[in-house]
């Protein structure tokens, strides 16, 4: 199966935004082995939209639209593509009781165009938008497939992932077995990692084995095909034990886990309450455990204690401490660490110190960054951190560092 | 001048990286006031690039290509052009000094496809690459002209910028001047905005007025032509009249600003302080602000208060409170607005308490929120807010509604 992604919007044509969605689509369709042989853009333009339909039907089986399924009237993929199929329009009952209910719970004004969004092609499959309200459609005309997606990326992503991929694979005629298992490192560079797994690497054929480096972590994407599921995953399975053999010790999860995600599965399984005091993180490490659904249990709440006077006035960091030693000290970690701990009685504390950047501070470089950990009967200890990121680079990174020194240590435990 | 934007790269079909490229070409253009009608992505494949050249040459006057200057063999543009437009590739010895140079200076062992990389096209004008080493080109034959640029964005856009904008501008027989401004609104829907402006859009000719929604937010972007800047600039300043007039409750900002962006400007202005009380929230609002380099003078830090045992122990919310009307409730957003306030001596206080989803809370459904603001010597309040999102599209939007809120209560004062 040949496809061809075409964005439209003349957002993108102005350059206001870029075509992110043909980046994500692009890959979850190499996954699945339908080749994508063409990307178009439009604009908010009927005959040129038009134009590029039947033109993408010469090149594609399969042509998947995104943009255009909006409430507005440039909205106008979905009329444009129903007009060339000679289909009628209608309107999608859950589709519009999910509006209703949206402005209903919201208590929002409703303006008439809304309804505009429910309405879809004639003896489409309809894609349910589980994060908006504009729905997606998937046609089939003759030889030809059609796939109607929202532009918005966060609604876009998780439809095809969860209704529009298993639509195009049930289409697929020989449905080859590809199973995909990605393993997570951290505290190691892709090239690093590069060259421990070269051989592996070079040698690649079937499974394949992409290292890609992003936000500070490496994952490798382990992708096999074969004619069942359990053969596929015991093509991964056999070529993770020399991977593990060799970059076992950076490992840590796999799929879309996190050092979060794993810190709370921890901190679950043991019953551990934490709390933490933040300095440059600004309560960025709080906020990222908040993301997740119940962490009521373990994560009571802390400190962010930007200014030296939070430090002192809300966490009882001795004024002495930040004269002798500074704000960016090991001392200043274990005091917040412990204090934090102490004034909610957690089983940990953690806490963050130190330079985010641009500028130094207290004379340490941008990027020094001293993580306090506190255990009830167990002490307290600091680690030193040195990054070399931009301001929320290191913020960011200085978070993940500390979710992987809590686990170095809670596995120590 | 009607342009197309050919990238071209299998990489970008596999979704290995977005087309960063064409966004940037995209708003080059729109400046100089040439047309953009597509965007095209094609594989490193003679074939099917020739037949995307053929098919661009029906609807478009220039060419603009990105991609496949490099030297190894799977950099064909330039081939398949000189090929498409039957001339010879001779050698640019500008070009080919500069790589030997590169060699040279660097050490490094060079190869002989490198060579390949100093080849341009017959009688194209060269477009100097300043941070790399494959030449860019510029091409006239019969109506259409030619731009080849490589595909590293670090070396394309150096080189469109300083060599191949003006190359594009001395062919435009009227140069147009093209202004652009962006109207930020919140706390308004995109169906909303459209029809509260739907007169304006409907009229839009010059300036242009499209609204675009993203991220909780409503943008209006307006474009003007005309022949001289200040010109455009009074067209824009004319339509902005009454949008504000039909909109401007709603309007916080210009260009790329944000609501913490303003409100951190409000703050600096005033030479005022903040802290915050953060529930659902978890740390959000206070890490979104010290994501902002120098908010030291203005944010002390704050309280994290995701637990009922930190609302009471952190920051002294009276046990009665939390009995009596619950953690989602009015009261307790105004006592953990006030005391956090009062804990750091800050000028204003700003809470936020309420159920972040995807579960209800105490009887509230997901996406009820209270916000709480104490101000110094001037008392406190709070205000409920209602959303349907996600439980962290819940907890963003909380954020903003925030400053929006703050933002308001200071405009007041």
């Amino acid at each position: 199966m040949k496809a061809e992604i075409i964005g439209v919007g003349t957002e993108l044509l102005l350059g206001q935004i870029a075509n992110t969605n043909a980046q994500y689509l692009s890959g979850e369709l190499a996954e699945i082995g339908v080749h994508v042989y063409y990307h178009t853009v439009v604009g908010d333009n009927p005959s040129r939209l038009s134009e590029a339909i039947k033109h993408a039907e010469t090149r594609a089986d399969l042509l998947i639209f995104t943009g255009g399924l909006g409430p507005t009237k440039d909205d106008l993929t979905k009329e444009i593509i129903a007009d060339h199929l000679k289909r009628e329009m209608v309107t999608d009952d859950n589709s519009w009781k999910q509006i209703q209910d949206y402005f209903m719970r919201t208590g929002r004004y409703m303006t008439a165009n809304n309804e505009k969004q429910a309405h879809v092609i004639k003896e489409a499959k309809v894609l349910p938008n589980d994060h908006g309200m504009a729905p997606g459609m998937f046609v089939k005309e003759g030889s030809h497939f059609y796939m109607l997606l929202p532009g918005p990326p966060h609604e876009m992503k998780p439809m095809f992932r969860n209704y529009g991929r298993q639509a195009i694979i049930d289409q697929l005629e020989k449905v080859e077995c590809i199973e995909s298992r990605v393993l997570r490192f951290f505290n190691i560079g892709e090239a690093e990692i590069a060259e421990k797994l070269s051989d592996i690497i070079d040698a690649q054929t079937n499974p394949t084995v992409a290292p890609l480096a992003g936000d500070g972590e490496v994952t490798v994407r382990l992708t096999a095909r074969s004619d069942s599921r359990e053969n596929a995953i015991s093509l991964l399975d056999e070529i993770e034990k020399p991977i593990q053999e060799k970059a076992g010790e950076y490992f840590y999860g796999y799929g879309d886990t996190s050092l979060m995600a794993e810190l709370l599965r921890v901190l679950e399984d043991r019953e551990l309450t934490i709390t933490a005091a933040e300095s440059l993180t600004g309560g960025l490490f709080q906020s990222e455990m908040t993301s997740v659904v119940g962490v009521s249990t373990m994560l009571l709440g802390g400190i962010v204690c930007y200014s030296n006077e939070a430090k002192i006035k809300l966490c009882n960091v001795k004024p002495e401490t930040l004269e002798k030693h500074g704000a960016v000290s090991e001392q200043c970690a274990i005091e917040l660490a412990e204090n934090v701990r102490k004034s909610l009685d957690a089983d940990i504390g953690i806490s963050f110190t130190g330079a985010a950047g641009p500028d130094s501070l207290e004379g340490h470089p941008a990027g020094t960054v001293w993580i306090g950990m506190s255990f009830k009967d167990e002490g307290s200890k600091a680690v030193l951190v040195k990054m070399a990121g931009t301001r929320n680079g290191n913020r960011r990174r200085s978070v993940k560092m500390g979710c992987y020194y809590l686990l170095k240590e809670l596995d120590k435990k």
